[in-house]
C-alpha cells in the first residue's frame, strides 16, 4: 500500500494521533497542550470570549469543491470571524473531528496544515481537541479569546443616530459558490447542477484534482477572488482592532447575508435604515456578477458566508472616519443609520420601505439553487 | 400533526432556536450568553482549562439504548471528568449539535434537559453553542474551567515512590454495556447481539420506550447500578477537590479502562506496579459480573467509560489517607506504586510481570463483542 493511500482505519487511532502531533505546533512554554486530559493556559483577569462553529461534509462543504487545506482554513476562519465581531482577540483553539475510518490520512494532515497556516498567521495556539469515529466528516472548532483592545462589542447596543458601516464587498462568496455550482460550462441537469463527475479533492492525486479548479479560476475575470472568498475566507480581525478607536456601539459578522444580518443590529427598541445606493459594488464584483447572470445588488444583499463585519459607530466617530474609508487595509462603507422605527428599512433616496427577514433567503452553502 | 411528533425540519431553525432558549437557563448577570457572536464572561487571573469531547450516534451511543436525557447528561459528564482529572473546577460549557432534519424536537429538548439538570447540579453555565444540520446526530461539548483549589494536576508528574489510588469500582460501565448488548434473554444472533427490534428511545412514546429498559434494570441484582454507570456516569468532581489536600502528583480519568489508563501515569522515566489483589471488587459488582459470565477482575481492569480517577499521592499523604479510604463520599483504594522500572507491571504478591498496552482491548461502547 502506498503511504498516500493509507486510511485512518489502516493506521489505527494511536499512530494517527502520533502523526497529528507532528503536524500541530508544540505548545508554547507555560501551556499544557495535546496529550493531557485538558489544555491549560494562563489568562489575565478580565473578560474572555468562547465561541464554536461546526462544518459538516455535505452541508457546509463538499469534497469535490474544497481542498482539505481550505476546509481546515475555513473551519478556523469562521470562528475567528465571531471573535472579531465581538471585538476580541482570538488566542486558543480546540479542534474536534468526526472522521470516517476510510478517510485517507494524508487528507487529514492536509486539513490540519491549512488550519495551522492560518492559526500561525493570527497567533492562535491549537491546544487540544478530539478525534471520534463516525460516518460523516465533521469539524467543530472552539475558540477562546480575550479583549486586549477594549470592551466586548455586543450586537444589541446600537443607538438611534449611530451610523451603519460594512467592511469590504459582501457578495463575493456567493459568486464563488455560483461558479463552483455551475462548474465549467457543463450542461446543467434539471436541478441546475452539473451531473458530470467532479474529483473528490480529498482523495485523488493533488495535481489531477486541482486541475479543474484552476481551470474554473481562469474561466472569468474575478473568478479567483470569488472562489477564494467562498473557499478560504479571511476573518476581519485587523479592521475590528482598528475600529476600537472609533468606539463601535455594536458589531456582527456577515455570515447569513447582509440583509439578514442587519436584523441582528436592529434587535430591540430601534431599527436600521439602509440606503441601497450606498451598498458597496466594486467594478470587478459587478462584472463577475453580470457575467454569471446575477444582479450585483441582490447578490451583495443576500449572499452569505462573506465574514465581513457590520458595525455601528456613534455620529462623532462616524464623521471622523468618513463615509468611504480604508482602515487597516480594509474598505469601510457607510450604508445607513440606526433609527427609532423598529425593523430594517431601505430606500434609494425616496420613502423607506420595510424589509422582511424572509425577503432574504437564507444562504446555505450547498442548498441554494 | 401532534406537537410531539414535530421534527426539526418542520419547525425551522429560527423557531427551534427560540424554543431552545426556553430550555437553557438564561445567562447570569455579567455574562453574555446565547444570541451574540460569542459568549463572554469574566475570569480571574490564573490558569484556565479547556477540554472537549464528542459523542456520535452509532459510535458512542445508540438510540435504542440511551434516552435523550442520558445522552445530554453523558455528553457533559465526560467533559466534567476531564476537568476533574486536571484538578479543575468546570465553569462554562458550549454545546455544538449536528442534527438530522427528521429529529423530533421534543427529543432534542429532552436531551438539553438532561444536560441542564447536570449543569445546574455542578454549577456549570451553558453559555453558547451551535446547531448544524447533518445526517448523523453528534454532540460536541467544550468546557472551560478554572483552578480554584490548587494547581493543575498533570498526568505526567508522578514520581517513583508515589502511591497509586483509584476511586470507586471500575468496571461497572462495562457490565451496563453487557446488559444492554444482551438485552432481555432474547436469542442472540450469530454476532452475539439480539436481532429483535428494540425501541428508538428518541422517537417513541416515553412510556412504551422505557418499558424494556425498566425490565432490563430488574433482570439481575446490581443491573440498575451498572446501567446508570454506563448510561449516565458521574464525574468525580468532589473527590478530585478533596484530593487537593493530599497534594496529588498526577491524575487521569479512567475512560479507556483501568489497564490502559495506567499507561498514561507511567509515561516518562518511570513505571507503575499494581497489586492485582488490591483491585477493588465490591460484592455487588462481583455478583453481577459472575451472573453475566464475566470475570470480575478482568472486567475491572479492561472495562472503560467509568470516569473514575487514577491518582498518585506522595508517600506522606498516601499514608495519611490510608490504603482504603472514603473521601467526599467516594471510596479510594490503593492499588500500586510508582517505580523506577518503565512500563506497567502487575503482581499478586509474587514477581511482577510486565503488561502490554495491547493486553487491554480498547473498550469502545458499541464495538466490543
Amino acid at each position: 500500500m502506498k503511504p498516500s493511500s493509507r486510511t485512518l482505519a489502516d493506521l489505527g487511532e494511536a499512530r494517527f494521533l502520533q502523526r497529528l502531533r507532528r503536524v500541530i505546533d508544540p505548545p508554547r512554554a507555560g501551556i499544557v497542550g495535546i496529550g493531557d486530559d485538558a489544555a491549560v493556559f494562563p489568562v489575565s483577569k478580565g473578560s474572555v470570549l468562547l465561541t464554536t462553529d461546526t462544518m459538516v461534509d455535505g452541508t457546509h462543504f463538499l469534497r469535490h469543491w474544497f481542498r482539505p487545506e481550505e476546509v481546515g482554513h475555513k473551519a478556523l476562519a469562521v470562528n475567528l470571524s465571531d471573535a472579531a465581531a465581538m471585538g476580541g482577540g482570538p488566542q486558543f483553539a480546540l479542534v474536534s473531528l468526526i472522521l470516517p475510518g476510510e478517510m485517507p490520512v494524508h487528507a487529514i494532515e492536509r486539513f490540519y496544515r491549512g488550519m495551522r497556516r492560518l492559526a500561525r498567521r493570527v497567533e492562535v495556539a491549537i491546544v487540544g481537541g478530539n478525534v471520534a469515529e463516525g460516518p460523516v466528516l465533521s469539524i467543530t472548532v472552539s475558540l477562546l479569546g480575550t479583549f486586549p483592545h477594549g470592551d466586548p462589542v455586543l450586537r444589541s447596543r446600537a443607538s438611534p443616530g449611530d451610523h451603519v458601516f460594512v467592511t469590504g464587498q459582501p457578495g463575493w462568496a456567493r459568486l464563488g459558490h455560483r461558479l463552483l455550482d455551475r462548474g465549467l460550462g457543463r450542461r446543467p441537469s434539471s436541478t441546475g447542477r452539473s451531473r458530470l463527475r467532479r474529483p473528490d479533492l480529498w482523495r485523488e492525486r493533488r495535481s489531477t484534482a486541482v486541475a479543474w479548479r484552476r481551470e474554473l479560476a481562469r474561466s472569468s475575470p474575478g473568478a479567483t477572488s470569488a472562489l477564494r472568498r467562498f473557499l478560504a475566507p479571511e476573518a476581519r480581525l485587523a479592521v475590528a482592532r482598528g475600529l476600537h478607536l472609533y468606539r463601535p456601539t455594536a458589531m456582527v459578522d456577515v455570515s447569513d447575508g447582509l440583509g439578514r444580518d442587519l436584523f441582528h443590529l436592529a434587535e430591540g427598541e430601534k431599527g436600521i435604515v439602509i440606503d441601497r445606493n450606498r451598498i458597496p459594488l466594486s467594478a470587478g464584483f459587478k462584472r463577475l456578477a453580470e457575467a454569471l447572470g446575477e444582479d450585483p445588488e441582490e447578490t451583495a444583499l443576500s449572499g452569505g458566508e462573506d465574514y465581513e463585519l457590520l458595525v455601528t459607530l456613534p455620529p462623532e466617530t462616524a464623521e471622523r472616519l468618513g463615509s468611504r474609508a480604508v482602515l487597516s487595509g480594509t474598505p469601510l462603507t457607510e450604508i445607513g443609520i440606526v433609527s427609532t422605527d423598529r425593523g430594517v428599512w431601505h430606500h434609494r433616496g425616496d420613502t423607506p420601505r420595510r424589509l422582511s427577514p424572509s425577503g432574504f433567503q437564507h444562504f446555505r452553502s450547498l442548498r441554494s439553487p
